[in-house]
């Protein structure tokens, strides 16, 4: 099992070197954050006392190095990655898979990369909000590209595998369309009612329940890390403001001239009902093999239908498959 | 004590029910609904065969009587009310409250009606769905209108504090812009971001998590209920709506033109900021003497501040406001 090499313990990074040491794996981390390092350390992992010396002792281990720092600060390690590391086998956790791609390709183009993105968070952040669990039946992308080896996939599959995730194979691209829609959207959403609720002083606040406090509790992450994820996710998330401008705007104009609100709100309805479907429905096994001609089809086909990989063993990923019917999960 | 005649046992009006009961209130209700008043009736509730029923006794009893159906059933029960107990104290517990008092004024004219709304929901609904704790520490809205009778205001206002809740005095004119920003606006985000994060098939569903779940929960209530309260507050909605339009429409132009998103996730920060300092600030007390000229006025000034009253005797409203620096709650 290789070693590994974590740069930023943040709550991603800081959980990620939590639950990989737990696994027994040998692991060690680095952050330019020197109140993360002294936490972390005191915690009593293994910290290194800069990102150079990690990634010095992460090129003579040979181990595998994953990026966990922002999107705006992935640029800068990346360089230190091409200097002192430039070979070793590279991943990431960042919110957008294609931007960090095009990063990789172009500073870092020795390494071995396969971009990752494991589908968990709070809105605390930092060291301290990390927990070993983090993970636990998280979905995990682990991308699938044209240039991906296979082999290099299957072992990042494995560590995010090892924490407790399930791997969800897909290309940077589709996954970065689709955290557009699941994750930068409902963020913007929840900043936009966040401020039309306050706007007109005390009163509506103090009536606020749970469907406001719901419906903005994200609007309290840091803003320059949700800033970090969306403006790096603008191609992918402008045609998804749009679609939502488009409904939210119909809304308004069926209410100001019929009165209803059906459409909007039956559409919504119909769609919590798919994803209950999609979520609770039978799961059919799926076995890939990793080493047939066409296994990135079969892995992308998988993570298209909401498939997920929990095992991988022997050149051949395991995993599920929702049994949905046609209409399901595509209202 | 007045005796209370509860119309409408859903998730309100079955948790009204078990919650004065459970005060020593003598306590009734009926519902159409055959299914609710039998399991009412099993859980060992006094439930009267019929809506006619449960007037007559309160006419009999000169009970408060409180409308706990959806905003589209009122205007029937109401005749009914004019009909066989037009001289009642009257309350209800509708989300909307303009159309209501308009309804009530013009349909029982004879009746003393004071409107009433409890911040508490779920997502559930009917009698299984009713909790006697259901108040516990909800705001409760009792409006305080022009025509308002501050005796029978009071009578109103101590049913609610009775079951646990907390009193907010406003108009239903205020009420109403309040509800549409933090009630039904959510409520047409969720269902925008459920129906957009499932439009493009299974995959953003199977990475959906936290930020997705929470902005789409209130997407799953019963699309009558949602389209109950939203259509019936369309004036108010109205030009909330368009202050969420404008501010999206802002995001997506900037994001298009200059790739950020500064401003609207700042605002929305800030916002949830301004709501936390409000919800923690310490409290300073007030008292309302109900008998004073300019009553109305003050009771308005604390709900307009944010305040709540958790107490009433002797003619003296007691309650408490957030202290407040002139930016809080005014983003």
């Amino acid at each position: 099992m290789r070693d590994l090499c974590v740069i930023g313990l943040g709550l991603i990074g800081g959980s990620l070197l939590r639950a990989a040491t737990q696994t027994g794996r040998t692991a060690w981390g680095a952050t330019e954050s020197s109140a993360d390092a002294d936490a972390a350390r005191t915690d009593g992992f293994d910290i290194e006392p800069a990102v150079e010396a990690a990634l010095r002792r992460a090129a003579e281990r040979d181990a595998m190095v994953v990026l966990a720092v922002p999107l705006t600060a992935a640029e800068s390690v990346l360089r230190t990655v091409a200097e002192l590391a430039p070979h070793c086998l590279l991943t990431d956790v960042t919110s957008v898979k294609q931007p960090i791609a095009e990063l990789a390709a172009r500073i870092a183009p020795q390494s071995t990369f396969v971009g990752g993105h494991p589908m968990a968070g709070t809105t605390r952040s930092g060291w301290q909000a990390g927990d070993a669990q983090l993970f636990a039946k998280a979905a995990w992308v682990v991308c699938v590209d044209e240039d991906t080896d296979l082999t290099s996939w299957a072992e990042v599959a494995t560590l995010a595998i090892d924490v407790g995730a399930e791997v969800v194979p897909t290309s940077s691209e589709l996954h970065d369309e689709a955290v557009a829609r699941i994750s930068h959207l409902p963020h913007l959403l929840a900043a936009v009612l966040a401020h039309v609720g306050a706007e007109d002083g005390p009163l509506p606040l103090s009536l606020a329940a749970g469907s406001f406090s719901d419906g903005t509790r994200v609007a309290a992450t840091r803003p320059e890390l949700t800033r970090a994820m969306a403006e790096g996710n603008r191609a992918a998330l402008l045609p998804v403001l749009d679609s939502a401008l488009g409904m939210l705007g119909a809304a308004r104009g069926a209410l100001a001239s019929t009165g209803s609100l059906g459409a909007t709100i039956n559409a919504g309805y119909e769609a919590t009902r798919a994803r209950a479907t999609q979520a609770g429905s039978p799961r059919s096994p799926v076995r890939v093999d990793l080493t047939a001609a066409d296994a990135p089809e079969a892995l992308l086909a998988l993570g298209a239908q909401g498939g997920r990989i929990t095992e991988l063993s022997d050149d051949v990923a395991v995993g599920a498959l929702p049994m949905l019917d046609d209409d399901h999960g595509q209202q």
